[in-house]
């Protein structure tokens, strides 16, 4: 990929953001082919790069089914012609006016509680004539975020009966993010944590279901443990991963993904050398690469460099990031001032969120500028 | 502050950020006179906020002499009827038409330079007949960042020849960023730093006048040492620093400043309560505030809140953050659902370049909706 892409890029200012577009896809494919193996719906999270054009790829252009993190997302695919979104995120009173707005427009549009009280404000504002809020209780299966405690014998049961009794509220299922699958390493780990999880939602919506309740969906979502299924997951109906679309390096060290998966860059320039202390400056920094990383990688870099193993970015300010070599002095001959650097970013979704568009590239040429959704 | 503004803020989304007019105004009136004291131009650099209603109040409403830290900064002042601006990074030569561009369309556009090539690629690419480059060569005096050496006796006076006896050249002077002077902590470390910093770009100056060369400009510009100048510094000609406008919390841990001239906050909602672990979430993570800080505030939090000393910032995710006091148990009567808090951020720059619109308010009402420049 390197040097064709480079050569489109001659005339494009860095620091920028690459998309490859035959990666984005190979990843969408696998992870559809992966949950209709086993029997699962895909509800790809838009979090990870927001953008109308790589949702179209994650829903194989059906834009149907998806889950989004802000407000802002969520009217921004609706506007884009998507429908069927989970707003996957916990609401206060303020957004009410919006979720309305959202709920009547759209097919679906389903939200997630994990209190009494949240149920009674949706109960408060009730949607147009035929529409009801399409509720899934949120549960914490072992991330210690938002959710009902997956192992609490009576708050599941006595929210979905608070959801079935409202006069505005439809009850949907359950939904978890099985956040401490990124403290795996490696397929056996991820697979026996996906299964530790999976069990625990499944025994929230089995004691809902005992009890009388209807609980259609059970779902979970995190990029490692969607990337290699546990046997237990097979029982639930619908998975959400988002980074898959894009993974990134703090992936590949968990091993969810290979580093030829990473779909994302951060191209940046050489802008001088500095030969007295080893070291050479290329014009990205935290306003174009995420901090999120600090002291995750070996040899202290925030980052991989595509081609170069050598090199390491200890430091960033605003719009300048510092490269040294890992071992030995730097050649200055091979990087010369303009040659252009590509950084594997250690987190894709902080890293992506930082660009107001991105290049999207496929076989060395650059097909498109896509504009992702921002604020809230 | 709080309440009035907390008021106003009902039907805003959060997060969201904040930008108290007042402040970023008595601010910007206290630096300029200090600049006015010691007989220096103040040339505010608009990276911190990059927008145009506070670039009015940095620069009394001139709309002259500023700095900016991306050619898009450049244009986006230039658009807004912004000159005199210095583009203060290095360049490389991607970027030439759009310099040039702005050198022809401005009055006053200046560049920084820190070696031959860079003299060398200006001279290939000349302006309109009638305009010249005009050069700054960028000194490094002990930041370890872009710059020639403060102390090679040879690189100045070499550079500053390449440019007089360049054909599309002017050399204005030296400029430097004494970014060291962020390690100072209360205001007599900072003015020896001060002094120093301003000792070293003096030195480089005097020895290229000696040669026989012109350098009118000697500017330094960092907000700590702006804030509180040294002596010396009354021999420089210009001062550039820039988050003096919104300071934050790292400003206040220099001491640079008090906490009630932090201009900036970034409000968020009270999303959820988890007595088990004795915190609450709200609706602001790492989209909404900077991950810069981390480890750098006692307690581990990641920013302060305000008139709430007690809580603390231990974790965020892509959207939410982790609140818990920093002793005893949490009062979640106090904190209720939907409650708004206000966060102090640990680093203006770093989260104020994560949002695409602030909310300016002034004596608890809002005032502006202002849209910051973003990109490259």
């Amino acid at each position: 990929m390197t040097s064709s892409i480079e050569r489109a890029l001659q005339v494009i200012t860095t620091p920028c953001l690459l998309i490859n577009v035959a990666v984005v896809q190979r990843n969408a494919d696998a992870m559809r082919q992966r949950c209709k193996d086993l029997g699962l719906v895909l509800r790809p999270h838009m979090k990870t790069h927001k953008c109308l054009e790589i949702g179209a790829i994650a829903t194989a252009n059906t834009k149907r089914c998806i889950a989004v993190s802000t407000l802002a997302e969520a009217e921004f695919f609706a506007d884009g012609g998507y429908d069927d979104i989970v707003y996957a995120a916990l609401f206060t009173s303020d957004k009410l006016p919006r979720m309305t707005a959202l709920a009547n427009r759209l097919s679906s549009f389903h939200l997630l509680v994990d209190s009494v009280n949240a149920v009674d404000l949706l109960d408060h504002n009730p949607l147009v004539v035929g529409k009801r809020w399409s509720v899934l209780i949120k549960v914490d299966v072992g991330s210690s975020r938002a959710g009902i405690l997956w192992d609490d014998d009576e708050d599941g049961v006595r929210l979905a009966q608070h959801i079935t009794v409202s006069q505005c509220c439809t009850l949907r299922g359950v939904y978890a993010h099985e956040g401490q699958s990124y403290e795996a390493k490696g397929a056996e780990q991820i697979r026996e944590l996906g299964d530790e999880c999976a069990e625990r939602i499944l025994s929230v919506a089995n004691k809902i279901r005992l009890a009388g309740f209807e609980c259609k969906t059970v779902g979970l979502g995190a990029t490692p443990s969607a990337s290699f299924p546990s046997p237990l997951m097979k029982d639930l109906t619908e998975l959400h991963p988002g980074n898959f679309l894009l993974y990134d390096v703090m992936q590949t060290m968990i091993a969810s993904c290979q580093p030829e998966d990473v779909a994302v860059r951060v191209a940046s320039r050489v802008i001088g050398h500095y030969p007295h202390r080893n070291q050479l400056l290329i014009d990205a920094g935290w306003t174009a690469m995420s901090l999120d990383g600090k002291g995750a990688l070996p040899n202290g870099s925030f980052c991989l460099f595509e081609d170069e193993p050598n090199l390491r970015l200890m430091k960033m300010t605003q719009e300048v990031g510092y490269v040294e070599p890992r071992k030995g002095k730097l050649n200055y001959d091979n990087y010369p001032v303009g040659k252009i650097l590509l950084l594997l970013p250690y987190h894709s979704c902080a890293t992506a969120c930082m660009h107001r568009r991105y290049i999207a590239h496929d076989n060395g040429a650059i097909v498109g500028l896509w504009t992702p959704c921002s604020g809230w």
